[in-house]
């Protein structure tokens, strides 16, 4: 492998040694409690080295999980827009990353969150918890709902990703990206934005 | 462990031979061309003690599997009855099942069909082409629909099940099961028995 010009052995150690204590604590301590200071910490370097090589928190999250797309950009962008068709976007958005040469990577991390607990939790934490919840609660009006709104969503997208991608159910699997959007994209939009008096009678 | 009476120690030596000429057959043929003759003859066995011991071809695919429920007696049942809320049913057993003690061994098989190529062709075979679609096919007038129908039946089934008991994403992984049933049994109903012009369209 041809090394980058101006990224020195030196360099490529630090990277990795603070890759592997952020794993380290992203896993034990989950998405929200790890700290950059302590990863820092753990790597034996300064908290400066860690933004100036990985940038934000997000960043060095995505890295750890060698993430292909940073779903914190793409997620919010998608439920921008009408609201009345944010479910359709938003399906749009995910059938396009997994169809595109990113999806590979992208598959990866979802098959190891379905066998690996700390993945899991993180896929949980990050993706569901900060990125999506954050962009439900954009669009709905009761935020009391967002938390069982953004589960709710989640089942639809990840139901549609195994069902096409993992199990590979015809003619699901063969379907192009307009005739899922007919198909799953109303379920989302029921799910973001319609009443459920039935589901939300409790809370 | 205690050995139960009158199964003697050459009878569970048949038993495993048998297991293991089934699985790989169903590894290599899949589900459909698999037949207990052959499956027979590779154990070395006659068709006829297969037949005793196992039963059917589809129990012989349980044992293989390991699975602790009959998916080709529950499905249907759960499907019979009044067909405005068959949606509803189908995510209450589906809820039941994963919920019972039965649940962690099923939880297992969809892990095991998540990571393994062979495990996810079965269980698309046997649980979506065989047993859901002709479930979906009694409840559906055009029997063109049946396999998009199924294939999207089996989006929010397995999401649910993903985003329940894999990602545990609250507050869904701790509602109860009337609160789910509520919030995916309409959208289930959708895929089994709405009109959806512009995804069957083109078939």
């Amino acid at each position: 492998m041809v090394r980058r010009s101006g990224r020195r052995p030196g360099n490529q150690d630090t990277r990795t040694s603070i890759l592997e204590a952020a794993r380290a604590s992203f896993a034990e301590k989950g998405y929200d409690k790890a700290s950059i200071r302590a990863i820092a910490g753990d790597a034996g370097v300064d908290p400066a080295l860690v933004h100036h090589y990985f940038g934000t928190k997000e960043k060095l999250f995505l890295a750890v999980m060698n993430a292909p797309i940073n779903p914190g950009e793409l997620i919010p962008q998608a439920l921008e827009g009408p609201r009345e068709h944010a479910g359709e976007r938003l399906i749009r958005l995910a059938i396009g990353v997994w169809d595109s040469p990113a999806g590979t990577a992208a598959l990866a991390v979802f098959r190891s969150a379905l066998s690996n607990e700390w993945t899991a939790r993180l896929l949980r934490e990050f993706v569901v918890t900060q990125i999506l919840r954050r962009a439900v609660g954009e669009i709905i009006e009761d935020q009391a709902e967002a938390p069982m709104r953004t589960a709710l969503v989640a089942t639809q997208v990840a139901g549609t990703m195994v069902a096409r991608y993992v199990l590979k159910i015809e003619p699901l699997a063969s379907a192009d990206v307009d005739t899922i959007a007919a198909a799953v994209g109303p379920n989302i939009q029921r799910f973001l934005t319609e009443p459920m008096p039935e589901v939300f009678k409790q809370s």
